[in-house]
């Protein structure tokens, strides 16, 4: 199979076609024939050799797929092949073929296309993990994300909106501006003209979901009230800050972190399964939509990265593999 | 009535017995004839000008009070006039009479004296609120907590043991290392020969409430385990700190600021409540009781504070005001 390989992970590295055997399908697991994989920040941390895959898991890039189930493991009960899905992986979605665990899968549903169920798993699993499982985020409270074309972002403004939280997004551009509106966010910063920290009040931000981290780490503790969190899911801008605990204390704050890829199976299931739950009505109704910045092919695969890095898409870069 | 008042609150600053008025009772409140206070190193925080008392609390010194009421509220009805009670307040308890909330006082039982009763509230409710109420712990945990001779610590180390919990500790002297271990402490570090870091493995710990902060925040994070939490209750080594927050999000870490006194009265009734429901039997029966190391009179509260200012107390410093 075509799968696309990291010649030289570290500052150099190179993304190439190259051909391999298919993977084989654990009894637990679906053998998925991609159709559509989605870029994440995560697999150009993975390129430049800053986030290796864990224990276990492929060197192939890509933590989400949308295909068809050419195969089903001996345990697998729940699907059959020929069947549609989307699923979330710990790696190799950047491949013609993926295995996913059965648990970390679900079927397409008939209004949906590949390329919206693959921009979803990821997304959709850390906005629930992180808004409302950890975060506990409630109607009337406020919620800040950076970076509104982010595919968290995204899909994390939408969520906070259909909860009745109040959401504060920044953006780089004023054409952004605009988009991060019409997703429902009530007030949108535009980073390169203002300092955000000026904009909100103090002590006015019951919740913080965080991929910027650097300098915006003790921006966000003065704008946190009293007894809020921070959960910081990545940290773009560095990850060593300098940090005032008799601030953390007198607030009473609560700075957590998160990442997905390295959770357990168990810890993953009863994410997946609890975002479905709560969150499939608003899906399949389109209430709740993974926006769609672009589309590339598998052989575009470097272009889809520079894209990504250059910061101007807003959602998901969508990777067609077929 | 007696009080001891900070003349010139600062580095310079010097504790005198001064005369006032009698407080004034509200509705909610008694009033108690303090017969012993005890200290807290907040109290020490305050003389220096660092710890100013919350909006709406007195200047006088204090956190905790056992004595005797000789007068209610207009709305008190589970008090009168003659009982013996202890109580936490936000301040005024190095007095000779000091309001207290009626919701959080309580009667003392026949078998305990006043200096049992004065050394209890401010360490129980704030090894209820971070061990349980924030940190969770549970039987077969391990719980990492410094300076086994400090109130809080004298009181967590017991609170933890009777949770069938595994208790990790430091003291600073060899003497201390037995007092430490006789109050159940499964493991004690003499800091002064050993740094903890290499006697405890990483990744072992489950919960750590700290004080000390500085150079040991870091420590601590390599310490804890996956998902595991850090309670920070003062900061005795600095409270300005490198964070990494890469290692935060890696291991899911949860960093939590907690201070008691600038709390609302809701929230500390609701830990008084909860700590007496859990606890009073373990209390009354002496399973669980207060570490006192001295006590001294009203009149030397100079050298009660350099007792605890000099690190060699094992356990409460009880002031008696009569």
């Amino acid at each position: 199979m075509r799968y696309v390989h990291i010649e030289n992970p570290g500052p150099h590295n190179r993304l190439i076609i190259e051909n391999g055997p298919k993977p084989e399908c654990s009894k637990s697991q679906i053998l998925v024939h991609v159709r559509a994989t989605a870029l994440n920040r995560a697999d150009i941390m993975q390129r430049y050799g800053k986030y290796p895959p864990p224990a276990g898991e492929s060197e192939v890039l890509g933590l989400e797929v949308a295909g068809d189930i050419i195969e089903v493991g001996a345990n697998v009960t729940q699907f059959k092949p020929g069947d549609k899905v989307y699923g979330l992986v710990g790696s190799g979605a950047y491949a013609e073929y993926c295995p996913v665990e059965a648990s970390l899968a679900q079927n397409i549903p008939d209004s949906w296309n590949y390329t919206l169920a693959a921009a979803l798993p990821e997304s959709l699993t850390t906005v629930y993990a992180t808004l409302f499982d950890l975060g506990k985020l409630r109607s009337g409270q406020t919620l800040l994300i950076h970076g509104a074309g982010s595919g968290i972002s995204s899909l994390a403004i939408q969520m906070a909106k259909l909860s009745n939280a109040h959401v504060i997004t920044t953006v780089g551009s004023d054409d952004k501006m605009e988009k991060a509106r019409k997703l429902g966010a009530d007030q949108v910063i535009n980073y390169r003209k203002q300092d955000f920290e000026d904009l909100i009040e103090d002590h006015s931000v019951d919740l913080i979901v965080d991929f910027v981290g650097g300098d915006y780490f003790n921006k966000h503790l003065h704008l946190l009230k009293p007894k809020s969190k921070l959960i910081q899911i990545a940290c773009l801008k560095g990850s060593s800050v300098e940090c005032n605990l008799a601030l953390i204390m007198r607030k009473r704050l609560q700075i957590i972190g998160f990442v997905l890829r390295s959770q357990s199976l168990e810890e993953k299931n009863k994410l997946w399964d609890e975002v479905h739950k709560h969150w499939m009505e608003d899906l399949r109704a389109k209430k709740l939509t993974p926006i769609i910045d672009s589309e590339f092919k598998l052989e575009q695969i470097e272009a889809a990265h520079q894209h990504m890095q250059s910061g101007a898409h807003f959602g998901k870069i969508v990777v067609h593999v077929d």
